[in-house]
């Protein structure tokens, strides 16, 4: 039985399933459009500690606990822990990796974190190496804008293409074999398709949606060439966080490719906040995509509402070193597909 | 047949094999004691780029196309590269996937690179998902030097227990199915094992050997554990980049383990310059145990030299923001079983 199709396609003939996930986010996000449907919605976002790095490992860690718990398992009893943030050296990722004690591999894939984790953890559970294993990422405002753009101190206002971080984690629970509480039943991986990086010049960090726009609509066209799809086998096609600008453009390119995505199409980032909360144009960073899909898009295929979702994170690389030495942003998504099974 | 044994072993039944490497590397590391067995010798490390950080892309992008071309295949023909640096957004890593186009998945693990992206390479191969794939890490003395210390030109002298960090990039070319040159016919990879964050509380950024040497004995036991082997059963055992002091540390901490690793023990940091060239602590980043393996230890394993090797590459996952607000440095070491086979 093949494995892999086409060029960047992976098959998980096993179809692992998604048993559990978790999402906390901060106050914005928590009265955003999915109000009410996160785990935790943090009254202070520096969670009671010293530092805002400090909040995002302490809400990293919660989350991670919390997927495991609501299957009934132990942190100890996970195989692996993949996962990713934003910040310099993994940060978040790596201290509370040092907290959970947890055999853990790091990624970085910037905002395409989710789906990065989503990706190796299905062939370490379908190659029948790991299970359960534990997909995480995460993203905080306040660490985001001190390392990316100006300390907030500083007071700047945000220009009319940027998104806004959003400050969350989410935790996925993947494995073959069931867990002693069944929270999801229905949600199985059944593939997924490897990124490439795509720059076409963008040099403007306030833009990261149209950085990552090309590289999204490369993966998506790849995942339906490799396996023979059409866009109208998909319930939805999720992207992780282009924003408004990144998804109209996303949408533009896709019909200059013959691709209608627009009746089945869900951007996590434009979608997360509510207009009249003023973040024009949405959410970003790696937490965005990985809270919805835990809070929300998951239990939208566990209830039958989706039969089957191609969900896509999208990573804007960009670096202010190179930023600074005059380069553009490259761009990349990683693809999952997450379909209802019986 | 099992696929894991333990808590945090891999088994690769199918053993792929390493078919072919590329070492790059700058002067201080050429004229060291692996000399004459490096691909490339750089004169300029600048690479005649306007940064070292572009000098280290070009660098990172020859060593993976040359380990391509050495057996035959071009870079097109890569499943998937799994890659990563030391730099903040792995900007080495994402920039040169960018220009090699390849199918690419970014990873974060320091100076644990190598051993991480062979790990998950392992996985790929033998689960039947990708073949052939790329697996490569890279460092350089100047893009690290300024950015997790101090910028070169404030002419700062190295404190005694620093060590240096490597200009190199090494990439090793993984696959199930032969490739048109054999370069290596007999190195096969066997296993894994996955490495947890470990912690003894050092906060000195200029003995990172000491911050690593608990992960790595860490990780020496659990293998041992996992497969119910005995350190007699490898000729070699390798760490990445302990330094002199954190090799000491190593060979003190397993030895309250009751292990000797003294007569098969290996440090590529400890073993790359020569003792007159003054880096008295040993080199350290994500290339020194990349270019060692790639120049000299995997023609020991093909020649028969060495058996079966156990390999980690060690990883300080250290951050200037958490240092700077009083965090220790947190250390992980992933292994890999790289054994002769006819």
């Amino acid at each position: 039985m093949r494995k892999r199709i086409g060029e960047r396609t992976l098959l998980f003939r096993s179809e692992p399933r998604v048993r559990s996930a978790a999402a906390i986010v901060a106050k914005n996000e928590g009265e955003g459009a999915y109000r009410g449907m996160f785990d935790t919605v943090l009254d202070d976002d520096k969670c009671g500690e010293d530092s805002f790095e400090k909040a995002e490992c302490k809400m990293f860690q919660t989350a991670a606990r919390l997927a495991c718990e609501k299957a009934g398992i132990g942190i100890g009893q996970v195989h692996a822990m993949l996962a990713g943030d934003l910040l310099n050296q993994l940060i978040t990722a790596n201290f509370s990796a040092r907290e959970l004690g947890v055999p853990y591999l790091g990624l970085y894939g910037a905002c395409s974190t989710m789906a990065e984790s989503l990706l190796l953890g299905g062939v370490l559970c379908d190659g029948g190496y790991c299970s359960p294993v534990l997909c995480c990422a995460s993203s905080h405002f306040s660490t985001a804008e001190r390392q990316y753009r100006f300390p907030l101190e500083m007071g700047t206002t945000a220009p009319p293409t940027a998104q806004r971080t959003v400050t969350g984690a989410g935790a996925l629970l993947l494995s073959t074999q069931p867990m002693p509480i069944p929270v999801f039943s229905h949600v199985a991986l059944t593939a997924a398709t490897i990124g490439r990086v795509v720059d076409l010049g963008v040099t403007d960090m306030n833009n990261m949606g149209a950085a990552m726009a090309p590289a999204c609509c490369d993966t998506i066209l790849a995942h339906l060439r490799d396996t023979g799809s059409r866009v109208e086998e998909f319930d939805l096609i999720v992207s992780g966080d282009l924003g408004t600008f990144g998804s109209e453009m996303l949408l533009s390119l896709s019909s200059q490719n013959d691709l209608n995505l627009i009746d089945r199409y869900l951007d996590c980032g434009a979608s997360i906040y509510l207009e009249e909360q003023g973040f024009s144009c949405g959410g970003s960073g790696a937490g965005c995509s990985a809270v919805v899909l835990a809070a929300e898009l998951l239990d939208r295929i566990e209830r039958g509402d989706v039969q089957r979702m191609l969900f896509l994170a999208t990573g804007a690389l960009m670096s202010p070193t190179t930023g600074q030495q005059g380069e553009s942003i490259p761009g990349i998504a990683h693809a999952v597909v997450l379909e209802r099974r019986d």
